[in-house]
Protein backbone atom coordinates (compact mmCIF):
# COMPACT_ATOMS: atom_id res chain seq x y z
CA UNK A 1 0.00 0.00 0.00
CA UNK A 2 1.64 3.33 -1.08
CA UNK A 3 1.25 6.45 1.36
CA UNK A 4 -1.09 8.88 0.01
CA UNK A 5 -0.71 12.10 -0.72
CA UNK A 6 -2.03 15.58 0.71
CA UNK A 7 -5.82 15.81 -0.40
CA UNK A 8 -7.04 12.43 -1.11
CA UNK A 9 -9.66 11.55 0.60
CA UNK A 10 -12.15 8.88 1.50
CA UNK A 11 -15.69 8.28 2.59
CA UNK A 12 -18.05 5.17 3.84
CA UNK A 13 -21.98 6.08 5.29
CA UNK A 14 -23.99 3.67 7.49
CA UNK A 15 -27.71 4.06 9.00
CA UNK A 16 -26.93 4.59 12.56
CA UNK A 17 -29.29 1.33 13.89
CA UNK A 18 -30.73 0.50 17.79
CA UNK A 19 -28.29 -3.06 16.59
CA UNK A 20 -24.87 -0.63 16.51
CA UNK A 21 -25.51 0.55 19.66
CA UNK A 22 -26.53 -2.70 21.45
CA UNK A 23 -23.11 -4.05 19.89
CA UNK A 24 -21.26 -1.75 20.95
CA UNK A 25 -22.39 -1.99 24.68
CA UNK A 26 -21.47 -5.74 24.28
CA UNK A 27 -17.92 -5.19 22.91
CA UNK A 28 -17.40 -2.87 25.69
CA UNK A 29 -19.78 -2.48 28.83
CA UNK A 30 -20.73 0.75 28.21
CA UNK A 31 -24.84 0.44 28.77
CA UNK A 32 -24.95 4.39 30.03
CA UNK A 33 -28.84 4.90 29.56
CA UNK A 34 -28.30 8.09 27.31
CA UNK A 35 -27.95 5.23 24.91
CA UNK A 36 -30.82 2.88 25.62
CA UNK A 37 -33.19 4.51 27.61
CA UNK A 38 -35.44 7.34 25.63
CA UNK A 39 -36.78 8.71 28.50
CA UNK A 40 -33.45 9.37 30.38
CA UNK A 41 -32.20 11.07 27.32
CA UNK A 42 -35.23 13.19 27.48
CA UNK A 43 -34.23 14.23 30.16
CA UNK A 44 -30.58 15.15 30.19
CA UNK A 45 -32.08 17.10 26.81
CA UNK A 46 -32.24 15.50 23.49
CA UNK A 47 -34.87 13.90 21.75
CA UNK A 48 -34.77 10.66 22.51
CA UNK A 49 -31.23 8.17 23.32
CA UNK A 50 -28.49 8.98 21.72
CA UNK A 51 -25.52 6.85 19.64
CA UNK A 52 -22.36 6.59 22.01
CA UNK A 53 -19.64 8.51 20.60
CA UNK A 54 -17.27 5.47 19.87
CA UNK A 55 -20.27 4.49 17.32
CA UNK A 56 -19.88 7.75 15.53
CA UNK A 57 -16.20 7.57 15.42
CA UNK A 58 -16.50 3.56 14.27
CA UNK A 59 -17.02 4.71 11.38
CA UNK A 60 -13.52 6.91 10.83
CA UNK A 61 -12.01 3.73 12.11
CA UNK A 62 -13.43 1.79 8.81
CA UNK A 63 -12.54 4.16 6.43
CA UNK A 64 -9.12 4.44 7.74
CA UNK A 65 -8.89 0.71 7.85
CA UNK A 66 -10.05 0.21 4.83
CA UNK A 67 -10.04 3.30 2.26
CA UNK A 68 -7.25 5.47 2.81
CA UNK A 69 -4.29 4.67 3.61
CA UNK A 70 -6.18 1.34 3.90
CA UNK A 71 -5.07 -2.34 5.10
CA UNK A 72 -1.85 -1.71 7.33
CA UNK A 73 -2.83 1.80 8.56
CA UNK A 74 -1.72 1.55 12.34
CA UNK A 75 -3.62 4.05 14.57
CA UNK A 76 -1.11 6.16 16.58
CA UNK A 77 -3.86 8.88 17.59
CA UNK A 78 -6.89 10.23 17.13
CA UNK A 79 -8.64 13.83 18.16
CA UNK A 80 -11.93 13.96 17.79
CA UNK A 81 -14.51 16.66 19.02
CA UNK A 82 -18.51 15.40 19.10
CA UNK A 83 -20.26 18.62 17.95
CA UNK A 84 -23.77 17.07 17.56
CA UNK A 85 -26.37 13.93 19.20
CA UNK A 86 -26.14 11.20 16.55
CA UNK A 87 -29.56 9.26 16.58
CA UNK A 88 -30.63 6.01 15.77
CA UNK A 89 -32.14 6.20 12.23
CA UNK A 90 -29.34 8.83 11.32
CA UNK A 91 -27.48 8.38 8.22
CA UNK A 92 -23.84 9.29 8.92
CA UNK A 93 -21.12 9.73 6.58
CA UNK A 94 -17.53 10.10 7.92
CA UNK A 95 -14.43 11.49 4.89
CA UNK A 96 -11.20 11.39 5.90
CA UNK A 97 -9.11 13.51 3.86
CA UNK A 98 -5.11 13.53 3.79
CA UNK A 99 -3.74 16.79 5.67
CA UNK A 100 -0.16 15.90 6.08
CA UNK A 101 2.40 13.58 5.23
CA UNK A 102 6.05 13.68 6.90
CA UNK A 103 8.65 13.12 4.90
CA UNK A 104 10.80 11.17 7.15
CA UNK A 105 8.39 8.35 7.95
CA UNK A 106 5.23 7.19 6.49
CA UNK A 107 3.39 9.23 9.16
CA UNK A 108 0.04 10.86 7.65
CA UNK A 109 -2.79 13.07 9.24
CA UNK A 110 -6.10 13.29 8.46
CA UNK A 111 -8.66 15.36 8.90
CA UNK A 112 -12.00 13.52 9.81
CA UNK A 113 -15.15 15.10 9.88
CA UNK A 114 -18.36 12.95 10.36
CA UNK A 115 -22.15 14.50 8.93
CA UNK A 116 -25.16 13.32 9.07
CA UNK A 117 -27.59 13.35 5.60
CA UNK A 118 -28.79 16.53 5.99
CA UNK A 119 -25.30 17.81 6.36
CA UNK A 120 -25.45 18.72 9.55
CA UNK A 121 -21.37 18.01 10.76
CA UNK A 122 -21.71 15.16 14.13
CA UNK A 123 -17.94 14.81 14.80
CA UNK A 124 -14.55 16.57 13.25
CA UNK A 125 -10.87 16.09 14.14
CA UNK A 126 -7.91 14.57 13.14
CA UNK A 127 -6.26 11.07 12.84
CA UNK A 128 -2.66 10.20 12.84
CA UNK A 129 -1.51 6.75 11.41
CA UNK A 130 1.57 4.33 10.24
CA UNK A 131 1.52 3.26 7.03
CA UNK A 132 3.37 -0.03 6.68
CA UNK A 133 3.81 -1.69 3.91
CA UNK A 134 3.96 -5.63 4.31
CA UNK A 135 7.57 -7.02 3.57
CA UNK A 136 8.11 -8.93 0.20
CA UNK A 137 10.10 -11.95 0.13
CA UNK B 1 -25.47 12.49 39.16
CA UNK B 2 -23.03 15.21 40.69
CA UNK B 3 -19.84 16.53 38.73
CA UNK B 4 -17.01 14.45 40.07
CA UNK B 5 -14.25 16.31 41.67
CA UNK B 6 -10.57 16.86 40.74
CA UNK B 7 -8.59 13.26 41.88
CA UNK B 8 -11.51 11.17 41.32
CA UNK B 9 -10.75 7.91 39.49
CA UNK B 10 -12.28 4.51 38.13
CA UNK B 11 -11.08 1.92 36.13
CA UNK B 12 -12.32 -1.30 34.24
CA UNK B 13 -10.52 -4.50 33.01
CA UNK B 14 -11.32 -6.62 30.09
CA UNK B 15 -9.72 -9.42 28.56
CA UNK B 16 -9.35 -8.64 24.47
CA UNK B 17 -10.69 -11.88 22.53
CA UNK B 18 -10.95 -12.64 18.61
CA UNK B 19 -14.62 -11.74 19.12
CA UNK B 20 -14.30 -8.40 20.30
CA UNK B 21 -11.93 -7.56 16.97
CA UNK B 22 -15.24 -9.73 15.18
CA UNK B 23 -17.95 -7.64 16.91
CA UNK B 24 -16.15 -4.07 16.14
CA UNK B 25 -15.45 -5.13 12.40
CA UNK B 26 -19.13 -6.13 12.54
CA UNK B 27 -20.03 -2.45 13.88
CA UNK B 28 -17.79 -0.75 11.91
CA UNK B 29 -17.06 -2.23 8.74
CA UNK B 30 -13.30 -2.29 9.89
CA UNK B 31 -11.95 -5.86 8.41
CA UNK B 32 -8.25 -4.24 7.84
CA UNK B 33 -6.49 -7.99 8.07
CA UNK B 34 -3.75 -6.18 10.24
CA UNK B 35 -6.80 -7.12 13.18
CA UNK B 36 -7.65 -10.49 11.38
CA UNK B 37 -4.22 -12.31 9.48
CA UNK B 38 -2.01 -13.81 11.56
CA UNK B 39 0.51 -12.76 8.83
CA UNK B 40 -0.26 -10.18 7.44
CA UNK B 41 0.27 -8.61 10.58
CA UNK B 42 3.33 -10.32 11.45
CA UNK B 43 4.44 -8.74 8.01
CA UNK B 44 4.17 -5.14 8.86
CA UNK B 45 6.52 -5.90 12.38
CA UNK B 46 4.30 -7.27 15.07
CA UNK B 47 3.64 -10.57 16.45
CA UNK B 48 0.55 -11.11 15.00
CA UNK B 49 -3.26 -9.76 14.61
CA UNK B 50 -3.44 -6.97 16.68
CA UNK B 51 -6.56 -5.34 18.42
CA UNK B 52 -8.14 -2.28 16.67
CA UNK B 53 -7.05 0.99 18.34
CA UNK B 54 -11.21 1.42 18.75
CA UNK B 55 -11.56 -1.76 20.31
CA UNK B 56 -9.34 -0.31 23.36
CA UNK B 57 -10.65 2.74 23.38
CA UNK B 58 -13.96 1.02 24.07
CA UNK B 59 -13.28 0.29 27.35
CA UNK B 60 -13.03 4.06 28.14
CA UNK B 61 -15.77 4.88 26.93
CA UNK B 62 -17.61 2.09 29.25
CA UNK B 63 -15.68 3.86 32.01
CA UNK B 64 -17.19 6.96 31.09
CA UNK B 65 -20.86 5.60 31.13
CA UNK B 66 -20.94 3.74 33.50
CA UNK B 67 -18.43 5.12 36.38
CA UNK B 68 -16.93 8.09 36.20
CA UNK B 69 -19.27 10.11 35.38
CA UNK B 70 -21.15 8.09 34.87
CA UNK B 71 -24.93 7.70 33.17
CA UNK B 72 -25.58 11.04 32.02
CA UNK B 73 -21.81 11.86 30.74
CA UNK B 74 -21.61 12.93 27.15
CA UNK B 75 -18.61 12.37 24.98
CA UNK B 76 -17.36 15.95 23.68
CA UNK B 77 -13.79 15.44 23.09
CA UNK B 78 -11.49 12.43 22.94
CA UNK B 79 -7.40 12.65 22.75
CA UNK B 80 -6.44 9.27 22.64
CA UNK B 81 -2.34 7.85 21.83
CA UNK B 82 -2.10 4.80 20.83
CA UNK B 83 1.59 3.63 22.24
CA UNK B 84 1.73 -0.63 22.19
CA UNK B 85 0.14 -2.96 20.36
CA UNK B 86 -2.63 -4.85 21.87
CA UNK B 87 -2.72 -8.60 21.07
CA UNK B 88 -6.02 -10.74 21.39
CA UNK B 89 -5.39 -12.67 24.63
CA UNK B 90 -3.76 -9.48 26.99
CA UNK B 91 -5.94 -8.56 29.66
CA UNK B 92 -6.00 -4.36 29.53
CA UNK B 93 -7.36 -2.11 32.27
CA UNK B 94 -8.34 1.39 31.52
CA UNK B 95 -8.24 4.02 33.97
CA UNK B 96 -9.58 7.86 34.39
CA UNK B 97 -8.93 10.19 36.64
CA UNK B 98 -10.64 13.89 36.63
CA UNK B 99 -8.09 16.43 35.63
CA UNK B 100 -10.29 19.70 35.10
CA UNK B 101 -13.66 20.78 36.33
CA UNK B 102 -14.63 23.58 34.47
CA UNK B 103 -16.30 26.09 37.09
CA UNK B 104 -19.05 28.05 34.55
CA UNK B 105 -19.98 24.46 33.21
CA UNK B 106 -20.45 20.77 34.28
CA UNK B 107 -17.46 19.81 31.88
CA UNK B 108 -15.23 18.00 32.86
CA UNK B 109 -11.60 16.40 31.63
CA UNK B 110 -10.12 13.67 32.55
CA UNK B 111 -6.84 11.74 31.67
CA UNK B 112 -7.32 8.52 30.82
CA UNK B 113 -4.24 5.61 30.69
CA UNK B 114 -4.81 2.42 29.14
CA UNK B 115 -2.39 -0.68 30.56
CA UNK B 116 -1.68 -4.47 29.73
CA UNK B 117 -1.47 -6.52 32.65
CA UNK B 118 2.56 -6.75 32.82
CA UNK B 119 2.38 -2.77 33.40
CA UNK B 120 2.78 -1.80 29.22
CA UNK B 121 0.82 1.45 28.42
CA UNK B 122 -1.13 0.70 25.15
CA UNK B 123 -3.22 4.16 25.30
CA UNK B 124 -3.25 7.27 27.12
CA UNK B 125 -4.58 10.60 26.39
CA UNK B 126 -7.45 12.82 27.53
CA UNK B 127 -11.59 12.85 27.07
CA UNK B 128 -13.97 15.71 27.34
CA UNK B 129 -17.60 15.44 28.62
CA UNK B 130 -20.67 17.03 29.65
CA UNK B 131 -22.30 16.25 32.93
CA UNK B 132 -25.83 16.25 32.85
CA UNK B 133 -28.11 15.48 35.27
CA UNK B 134 -31.71 14.44 34.59
CA UNK B 135 -34.39 16.64 34.59
CA UNK B 136 -36.65 16.14 38.24
CA UNK B 137 -40.77 16.75 37.97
Amino acid sequence: MPVPKVGQYAERSMMITPDHLEAFARLSGDRNPAHFDDSFARGIGFDGRIAHGAVTASLLSAVLGMDLPGPGSIFLEQRIRFTKPVYPGDRITARLAVAKVREDKPIVTLSAVVTKADGTRVAEGELVVLVREPATA
